[in-house]
């Protein structure tokens, strides 16, 4: 009611859907819907659909009360926090899912994972009427995904993307970065190295896949506590590999360090 | 943008969602539409996604410039009748699902059917923009896979559902009569005397689902061009196959007359 009354009433509404816990990160994409809209609306919901069994659902961390003062101090006007059985009334049956740019990189890792977020962020837009939505690049593929997604299905919402925001010394920030030792923090950090060192290979000409990649993995390797998931080189257009790099080029990293997967990417057009 | 222009405007608009061929059973439900609504708008659209490959697509009966008489004679204010490439344009990737509800009946009889229907509705309404929709109680599976969807993904949208519309004979008013030959129209007066035998065991006190089943298979088996899909007996709040009839039921058959695939059913509270 409140969204219809703010449509009709001839605001623009702004959305940033998150999963709560939040950081710079979160609150740079606050900055871009604000200054855009005249509503801003920010969801916590930490979403069970995109989680398997074996992932840290539970685990997850949440803190509304620290999220609730950081938003409101960043000029969120709605916070939207709905319960789990708000969101999924019994019997829930009714799943959106994007084909085949779901099915890499993070789609193959976390095979329910997509399925969720399409599933959440479809139900949240038709309770929320944004205008617009704002994601974070540091999800590249998601955003992807719901570009596909609003495409496909004919939402009228615009997808704004805010760029990655990183600590001091480069680390991507993320919400699960708490689950790091400080040991594993220092070692976290060869995700954004392998970024810059494909930057560098890449404009010191190398176009080729392959030796790209095989010379990041051997740079993760060094890593001890470090193990790959997955290094992706899409062309984003298709969103499928290539083998020499050309056009918008997304170079995709997901990395264990230790128990914790941390993901990055970088973004280049040749 | 007209969707949009018509919201603001605070007009109520109503949405018939049709394949075309218009008959009275699509036209009463453009009068339940007018009855409710500022502005009544109509898609035609036979939905490639819905039909299997084995399935009618290509034969499906299609009339736009009669449609177009009938339904302006009828009242309805905006019809949008979109192309196949407008519709799904290339990479199209995303589809809507309902689980569970859509396995039996119809939906095992036509594997691909209700995800179709599901992501084409998904569709519309996102264009149309719609207060209210109306769908007919002849398609009454679809019409309950729409509201779970609808329940699910949080649509702002009422359904309405309008009744079956019948010749005078009997026979369910749907665009496939056209495939029927004089001898086999004359035997798809079983679908009809079929529901109303169902009615008269039930109105006597018959309880069992095995016994009323096994009545009218004998019933249809007498008819030599008829060959039973299914009959089913569902309890439509879990949408579940029952043994003894209880609260509100839907008795739903499917039969073919020759190359027919007819449907039909009838819903009764106990």
């Amino acid at each position: 009611m409140v969204a219809e009354q703010s449509r009709l009433a001839r605001k623009r509404i702004g959305f940033v859907p998150t999963m709560g816990f939040l950081h710079e990160g979160h609150l740079s994409l606050l900055d871009l819907s604000r200054q855009n809209s005249d509503l801003t609306v920010m969801s916590i919901f930490v979403n069970p659909t995109q989680f398997a069994p074996n992932e840290d659902f539970d685990a997850y961390p949440r803190d509304f009360v620290q999220d609730e003062t950081l938003a409101k101090e960043r000029g969120c006007d709605i916070l939207f926090y709905p319960n789990e059985h708000e969101i999924y009334s019994d019997p829930y049956r009714t799943y959106v899912s994007v084909k085949q740019i779901t099915e890499l990189m993070c789609g193959a890792s976390r095979p329910v994972y997509f399925r969720g977020v399409t599933t959440i962020v479809a139900k949240l837009f038709n309770i929320v009427k944004p205008h617009f939505a704002v994601f974070g690049q540091k999800d590249a593929q998601q955003c992807f995904v719901i570009k596909q997604m609003v495409r496909d299905l004919n939402f009228d919402i615009e997808i704004m993307i805010g760029p990655i925001i990183r600590e001091e010394d480069g680390l991507a920030m993320s919400s699960r970065n708490i689950y790091l030792s400080a040991s594993e923090r220092k070692d976290a950090l060869i995700l954004n190295q392998f970024l810059n060192r494909a930057r560098e290979l890449i404009e010191s000409g190398e176009r080729g896949a392959v030796m790209i990649k095989s010379t990041l993995e051997k740079m993760i390797e060094s890593v001890s506590s470090a193990k790959i998931d997955y290094i992706e080189i899409v062309e984003t257009t298709q969103f499928k590999p290539v083998a020499i790099l050309h056009g918008e080029i997304l170079i995709a990293i997901a990395v264990w360090i230790g128990k914790t997967r941390l993901i990055d990417n970088l973004m280049i057009t040749l």
